[in-house]
């Protein structure tokens, strides 16, 4: 990073660089058959915020990492969202025909495929994860990354979710179900994101809940305010169809407790999240930076 | 293992400790919504022949492995086993209602359940290796076993399997074709167990190579047998729809070689298996009764 970058510049150099290491990583090998891996590709390189590879990033070089040894588990984390979006799509689940702004994988290509191109994304993630960053050194700490990262998925995490959100479509929910489903669904994963970059990176038990405490509160923030764009967004900005939680009757934090509040709840959010980094000065700052860009996202 | 036990004995042994410690992994936790674990338990705690588990035990114990330091591996191959029969029952892959004499996942529940169900088998499986054994002494190993069994699982493995399978469907595949489809969908995994079993025993080089030629030829023996049972066998006796091979047009060993040619490859394949843990003596004695049995196959 040099002195004069500001934080977009940053974000999209990280964003490129993730995008150029998913695309080696996808790389033709000559004995994959192509469909399936043409849709592979077609799930994970989409057009997207990466969100969660940069949140490990961002925490892995807070915490004294090496940005070129957190650079393939970012990946993998990207991998683990792009199945749960392909899988959640599916006619059996939400039944989505359109995603970041193009038609869903099972549209584009069929329903077998995309069940394996998401099965096959989080096996690949896994297997990235093993691997990099490569050395012994590394093994302590990658099983530990990795027990983090799939206990997020698990049955305990974003699965648990989207069985919990599927459970109370057309069911009046709580604010309390409201928020253990999203803090399953959507946040265990960001929080995990969070976690495995301080671990990489060697970082001690203080730091690490340190940026368990920012995931947390940065999932939940994240969550509100797309629940707020399907409101509020159009198809153009938010590359999904607009209304359709209301449509299928789905508990959102905007239905539960109308528009100012959710946005007001955001906005706390975003605060605990800020105030979880400041410890780390400016080698928090982009995380900061980050949690604030919550409050005004368009899409 | 006491000196007097069969291996009949021992076999049932195992199967009774891996069905134990699966009962053990799968229990309530009280935070899983109930019906998504009721789902899991359906898949993995179906009867079941455990092959792939009892491999990761045999090889690691004829590799000097603790059986007590195997188990919970074991368990995650099977979990990925079930994973994997799950998926490919679905109504948009294999469409089978019948499965270990049992209705499918997605019959007895529903195709959401079985999506979310397999998908919390595989990450499950990665996070139970993550963990077990227990200790930092075995994290370089784990990352090893976790690097060769989700590689056997994704774009070069049993995900590519299945999608050839279903590529294949209805058209003429060649010895090849066959061979490769077999190797990827059914090899890879079985081999992956016996390699994993020798890594986290801490084998050498030598020692695990041949867990891996026996692994691969044990797999293609096993699926060759599958082929046969499917033509000759009944419902009962495989616990699945006979004949489903060829309502489904799919290419089988019998259906290209015939028979008697099948029967004679499959006979080859377990020379070839015994002939590969020769050097581990009467350590490696469970692993030749293995093969030996897969011959005389009913089910």
């Amino acid at each position: 990073m040099t002195t004069t970058e500001t934080t977009p510049e940053r974000l999209a150099r990280l964003r490129a660089a993730i995008d150029g290491r998913l695309d080696l990583i996808l790389a033709n090998d000559h004995e994959t058959p192509p469909r399936i891996l043409e849709a592979v590709r077609y799930a994970v390189l989409a057009p997207g915020k990466r969100l969660r590879p940069v949140l490990l990033l961002a925490a892995g070089e807070a915490a004294g990492g090496r940005l070129d040894d957190l650079m393939s588990p970012a990946c993998a984390v990207e991998m683990i969202h792009a199945f749960s979006l392909v899988h959640d799509d599916l006619p059996a689940l939400d039944n989505d025909d359109l995603r970041r702004g193009r038609p869903t994988l099972h549209v584009n290509f069929d329903e077998a495929t995309a069940i394996l191109a998401g099965d096959a994304l989080l096996s690949l993630a896994f297997e990235t994860l093993s691997r990099f960053p490569e050395g012994d050194a590394f093994a302590a700490r990658k099983i530990e990354a990795i027990g983090v990262v799939s206990a997020a998925v698990g049955l305990r995490g974003m699965i648990a979710g989207q069985v919990l959100d599927l459970e109370f479509e057309g069911k009046a929910a709580s604010r309390e179900d409201l928020e253990r489903i999203h803090r399953l669904k959507t946040g265990c994963l960001i929080t995990a994101a969070c976690a495995a970059g301080a671990i990489l990176a060697g970082a001690g038990e203080e730091a690490r809940k340190a940026m368990e405490r920012y995931g947390r509160a940065l999932g939940l923030a994240f969550q509100i305010t797309d629940d707020i764009l399907d409101v509020e967004g159009t198809a153009v900005e938010i590359g999904k169809s607009p209304g359709k939680d209301a449509k299928q009757a789905k508990a959102t934090f905007p239905s539960v407790w109308g528009l100012d509040a959710s946005r007001r709840m955001a906005a706390e959010r975003v605060r605990e999240a800020v105030a979880a980094v400041e410890a780390f000065g400016s080698k928090g700052a982009l995380l900061a930076d980050i949690a604030r860009s919550i409050e005004s996202r368009r899409s």
